[in-house]
């Protein structure tokens, strides 16, 4: 169990993998989904899911909060203050086309985490400024989840790891053959999906990617 | 203007036309349809738009309360009570599939509207004993805007015209061609999109509805 005195932007230190998840099909499915990713020990959940309906998509973040309260993983709202706060989530992480970091403060109150992807050095600086608690940097490698116009790469990696003071996870195509090029631009903390909730055995690859981050500490 | 002491729930007392809005391609023409349609005096002005990323989508809804504040027209926002809050509309719109009337509250407060889409005499039932503020009843006809697997047609408006005790819309490919059967059916308020946003001169076809509700009154 967490203590309860410790808020999650502390939590947030010592974290290195970031997973994001769907609803999957049924809520059969996602309880197994989950259920691997917290024993195996996730530092970060995100729900992210731009198909279901608000009642179905509240209803999988209320089973993600219950499955992941009093476990040492956070549970992050993709976008949606108004959701997190009716699942009592963690926080809510949000892109450059969604809801500003004071936006989604006046919905969500100040205890919860906001984050935010970030594809620009400019954008890593504004977070900063927006007072974020962490932010995603990529696209990375192009993706198989998103589609973009562009990707950022390992060079906005490196720029971004000498900007940031805030906790950053790169993210965009991240797999456990092409992490070692992410360590090398200076980022131990990742964000990945598919490559781990599409796996064959989800909490293997998450056991995969912690082994990979923490080599060498 | 509108005296500041009457709450938005008695606005609805003598309502008649409610219109869906949708953002339209870009802010001008978006300016310009809102524009006519408070100079007409529509009773209430609903913001649905699903294309729409948040951020622009919220910059939508403060142009329509901008536009709206002091004038007889209420500013609800469909779906999103986050928004509602940020954008600070006098009231959320939801459907079934959406978040619940209460939940709704648990971010809007008190003091603002919840109305529910029903399309059956339960939903009716249910709407009221949640609390709801007032109510959209159909899909009456077939509609160009949203597509369902059914329509509820006027059977159900008789029906829900004789169990509703809140102020009821009826909506669903209504159109001025088909009024009458609405009005036949014991509704005296109506929701309407494409018939007026999309005509030649909106602001127009807001004064022939408006004409056509009110008579024999």
């Amino acid at each position: 169990m967490i203590p309860a005195d410790i808020p999650p932007s502390a939590r947030l230190v010592n974290s290195r993998l970031y997973v994001l998840v769907d609803g999957r099909n049924d809520e059969r499915q996602f309880r197994d989904l989950v259920s691997g990713l917290v024993e195996a020990k996730v530092d970060l959940l995100q729900l992210r899911d731009k198909r279901l309906a608000d009642r179905e998509l509240l209803q999988r973040a209320r089973i993600l909060r219950q499955m992941t309260r009093g476990t040492p993983t956070l549970f992050i709202m993709n976008d949606r203050p108004d959701l997190a706060v009716l699942a009592d989530a963690d926080g809510v992480h949000v892109g450059q086309e969604e809801l500003t970091v004071q936006e989604v403060r006046q919905i969500l109150g100040p205890h919860r985490l906001v984050g935010v992807s970030t594809h620009t050095v400019l954008q890593v600086r504004q977070a900063i400024a927006d007072g974020a608690d962490y932010i995603g940097c990529g696209p990375t490698f192009p993706s198989i989840t998103k589609s973009f116009a562009y990707f950022s790469g390992l060079k906005f990696l490196r720029q971004a790891a000498s900007e940031t003071t805030l906790p950053a996870y790169a993210i965009g195509g991240i797999q456990l053959d092409n992490l070692n090029q992410v360590i090398e631009s200076g980022f131990r903390r990742v964000a990945v999906g598919a490559a781990i909730v599409d796996s064959a055995d989800p909490a293997r690859s998450v056991a995969m990617f912690r082994a990979a981050l923490a080599a060498d500490d």
